[in-house]
């Protein structure tokens, strides 16, 4: 299964340490697929380099230095700049399809059957469920429907200011065509719903695959303390930070154990707690 | 389409003012389907009366006083008395084919519609996507799905409680089986989702066609000012009343203009704000 691909995107330092320790998750669960990681000009070397220990390829994305529909775009929407090299998964064509995760994503379990989905598939977004979320969703590496994305980009925008409002007004059928591009919510279980409807995550949540610590506080903005195992800074009251404990606990256990080792190799040291 | 029919239910005097509104809507609207409410043993006999002036049927309900199949899941469980009471719409055999709606849902256009749908058609929850909210949805009177039902009660429970829940548990392929089933969100569209997703709501919100109050507040908790024609009582920021003004402003409109009368005309006298 050479020609397939989990691929994630980081444009910073941040969420470069998510989407290591998402690589990390998806080893460990033994996925026979490849691993691609699209990595921003602002990334340092010595993550890149972590990086590389870790994905199949680390692919060097700066959209001003891209071809002219990107350039085209970028111009009418200068606003768009995180959402342009999001759209740059669809050039990976010596990839025959491809699952895109955000970096602030973990999987729990083997989800190579996920590879079984179509272009466009992804999991209801818990907001207004006739969206899709965009952060885990099968597709097609395609230069064809890249341009199109692009040209519809510059002239539409996004409603919502990011990549979700982008693929949902062009992936327009999604909520009404074909139920096997519906994946399962269990496939990207954002923390917020899990307090919206309790008695539904308690129902269903165990049966989680991948978690998505979607929102304004990331797992990496928390702290660990290594000794005691536990992280800090989990004071607040869900109404401020939604991330479950057991999850981000999960997240920070992988990061300690198989991510923390290859910053000190690359490095020289580092801290625990990152930011 | 004398076989097909809108139903709701009330098991209290607030509800019914719901139910009424609700009713008014519909008329409003220019069903061209029957309109029935189911309502408990604790409505007011004036309630009932108006009642029966909105709907063309006003069913009372005693689950007490039913079948062996009622009594029997009723003493496991107690704690599903409006439950069942909402479960009784099944017995509806009179009628081919049926739209329930909660108390708390208001029509904004005509939503007949629905009834080229099948059994069970009903919109996604925002809490858990891949479960279905219980305050729209379509169905076939049946009393052989009926009594599953009741066993299935007895025998499960409900996982949150209510009806949502067994209704999730019996009929547990709609997250996967067929998106014909998935009635557009703009059918069942809760408040809730219009903050947690702000700009999916601007982009979407303006096809609403029925908005539902679900939550602990309804929109009966507030009250009303005639003469400056606003709602009182909604100062709240949204995390702690997220009842869209519009919506609940359209809501007391409705009742000032279209119940007010006929409960005047019923109780010889009444005042606008409820509870
Ligand atoms: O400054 C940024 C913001 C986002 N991203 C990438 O874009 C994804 C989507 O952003 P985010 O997860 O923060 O959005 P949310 O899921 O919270 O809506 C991230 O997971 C990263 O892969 C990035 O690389 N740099
Ligand atoms: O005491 C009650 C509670 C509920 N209901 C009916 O059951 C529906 C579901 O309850 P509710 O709307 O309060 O739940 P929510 O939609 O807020 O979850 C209501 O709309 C009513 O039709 C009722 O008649 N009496
Ligand atoms: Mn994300
Ligand atoms: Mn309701």
């Amino acid at each position: 299964m050479s020609d397939q691909a989990f691929v994630t995107l980081a444009t910073t330092d941040s969420y470069a340490k998510g989407a290591m320790v998402l690589g990390q998750s998806l080893r460990k669960h033994n996925t026979t697929r490849k691993l691609v990681v699209l990595v921003g000009p602002h990334v340092a070397e010595p993550c890149r380099e972590v990086l590389g220990s870790i994905f199949d390829e680390v692919c060097s994305v700066d959209v001003m230095d891209s071809g002219d529909a990107v350039h085209l775009a970028l111009m009418k929407r200068p606003d768009l700049g995180v959402t342009f090299t999001k759209l740059h998964c669809w050039t990976l064509t010596q990839y025959s399809k491809c699952v895109f995760m955000d970096a602030d994503t973990l999987v729990l379990s083997n989800v190579d059957e996920l590879f079984e989905r179509e272009e466009l598939s992804a999991a209801p977004d818990p907001g207004w469920p006739d969206c899709f979320n965009s952060g885990v969703f099968v597709f097609s590496p395609s230069k064809e429907t890249h341009e199109k994305l692009l040209t519809f980009c510059g002239e539409n925008g996004s409603f919502d200011g990011g990549d979700q409002g982008v693929l949902n007004s062009f992936f327009n059928t999604w909520a009404t065509a074909d139920i096997s591009k519906h994946l399962p919510f269990i496939y990207n279980l954002s923390s917020i719903a899990i307090y919206s409807y309790l008695p539904a995550f308690k129902q269903y949540g165990h049966n989680a695959k991948v978690v998505h610590f979607l929102g304004k506080v990331k797992p990496w903005n928390h702290s660990y303390d290594i000794q005691k195992g536990e992280v800090r800074g989990h004071s607040q009251p869900p109404e401020l930070c939604q991330l479950h404990p057991d999850y981000l606990l999960l997240w920070w256990q992988l990061y300690a154990k198989s991510v923390v080792p290859l910053l000190q190799r690359a490095y020289g040291e580092t801290s625990l707690s990152s930011g």
